[in-house]
């Protein structure tokens, strides 16, 4: 039976198993994803993170001395960005002595970078912001207007209307918008000047307690629409808070924490068994 | 900044931080256990299971050199009997070379042994199962009669009528008695002679994927209604398929698989602060 050594860590409540695989030879199946990342039968996370050097990276044409970032959904997709993962990662690297701060490492949406912060969090670039025009979300029969902003990946905003309270919001199946394309839904409420609350469905994820690039998504609309005097946003989600500094690259500023560190048996025909009674 | 080795595991999808403490000292506070048992901010589990030398533990009267299982919600409280966590709990004390096979252990429902079966699943006595009358249970509208049953703990077992199907079940809440005490909410369909299926609601849990106190409680109900010719009765759960032999003292066969190694970070401020949000 096989064995991986691994870490589990989390960014405002984004929980991944992270393991280093320099020389790119664990290139994992989506059932091996899937069941370490299957919260009964496996370990439990959102998503794994893997670290390659970027020279084992065939798409990758950047510096080759670099960690390369491979982020894949709990169901064995590939992603290209994920901002609490990113955190996440850059801790992990340190901790694991296979980076210094700053950390600089490449991922398929580019360079990314951080470092720690005074106050123990840490802060990572997160690319240029680009919007995208307008589009209307329908959710729980109410059909809001919304902002679409692409953060590597896309996003449609929305800000409620004064009569609708965020935490009535019935997120339990997806919003609906018209075009048929994967995007990620947040609807924001203003808790005041440069601070606002926010909730998301992740088209992949369902309603989740935070996207790292959601909030960068819905600071940056914000600031065009309600503050442009200001560069930074503070964003309540239900993982925790998160800081937003924008400007040519916008910065997310939040928590990364390690949890825990171990070996973990990589599934064979047991495990598949107990992870899936539907199959025997 | 405290660390503790751990396993995970699970049994029929009931799955378990496991650690060994000899000598008792790591009596984790509420705050403690919940934290390892989060999914997100710890590493998950609907429960902790400690492994203390018997003679630490000042209310066991019995053979002091045995193993003790504290088993403990992921509230932090205290349980008497898990039937899915001690098929775990043995296979770990065995793994971690503490004990050999046949391994007999303490716990606060007396003593508990098991064997490994010739599938690669684990039998383990269960103890006597004692009837204690009936009651009416109220599940989305419909009033059920059922069975109560002692187990080391209390269920509540309701055979469904042939016009309400198992799967139509709505037990996102509590389903309702007429006596305020804590039970087990089982709902059983005969799916053949000596075949059940069940769902289970735990006062302390809600829903979960499988009780195995639940399942003898309900194979228990079945021979004494229907097929008191039968000493062996299957019963498919959400999480597994499990076997009960019932006789002077029941016994349970399923699953058990360790995932998992490692060490764990213990919560410091850091860790609380990433946990709850709220509090911040």
């Amino acid at each position: 039976m096989g064995e991986l050594a691994f870490a589990k860590g989390h960014g405002a409540m984004n929980d991944f198993v992270i393991f280093t695989d320099p020389a790119g030879e664990l290139d994992l199946s989506d059932e091996e994803v899937a069941y370490l990342c299957h919260r009964r039968a496996g370990i439990g996370a959102d998503g794994t993170l893997r670290a390659v050097l970027a020279e084992h990276v065939p798409d990758w044409e950047g510096d080759k001395r670099l960690w390369f970032m491979d982020y894949r959904n709990s169901d064995g997709s590939v992603a290209k960005m994920c901002g609490n993962g990113l955190r996440v990662f850059l801790r992990y690297l340190v901790e694991e002595g296979l980076a210094d701060w700053p950390v600089t490492v490449a991922t398929r949406s580019g360079l990314r970078s951080g470092v720690p912060s005074d106050d123990g969090q840490f802060e990572v670039t997160m690319g240029r912001v680009e919007f995208a025009g307008t589009a209307t979300q329908r959710v729980g029969g109410r059909a809001l207007p919304g902002s679409l902003v692409d953060v590597g990946n896309l996003h449609l905003v929305s800000f409620l209307p004064d009569d609708l309270a965020l935490d009535s919001l019935d997120l339990s199946s997806e919003p609906v918008w018209e075009r048929a394309r994967e995007v990620n839904h947040e609807f924001v409420e203003v808790l005041g000047p440069g601070h606002l609350r926010m909730r998301v469905y992740e088209y992949g994820s369902k309603e989740t307690m935070c996207c790292g690039t959601g909030v960068v998504a819905s600071a940056a609309v914000a600031v065009r629409d309600y503050w442009p005097q200001l560069d930074r946003v503070s964003v309540e989600t239900p993982g925790g808070v998160l800081q937003v500094m924008l400007g040519a690259e916008a910065r997310l500023l939040g928590p990364a924490v390690i949890v825990a560190r171990g070996r973990v048996r990589l599934p064979d025909g047991e495990s598949r068994r107990a992870a899936d009674p539907g199959r025997r």
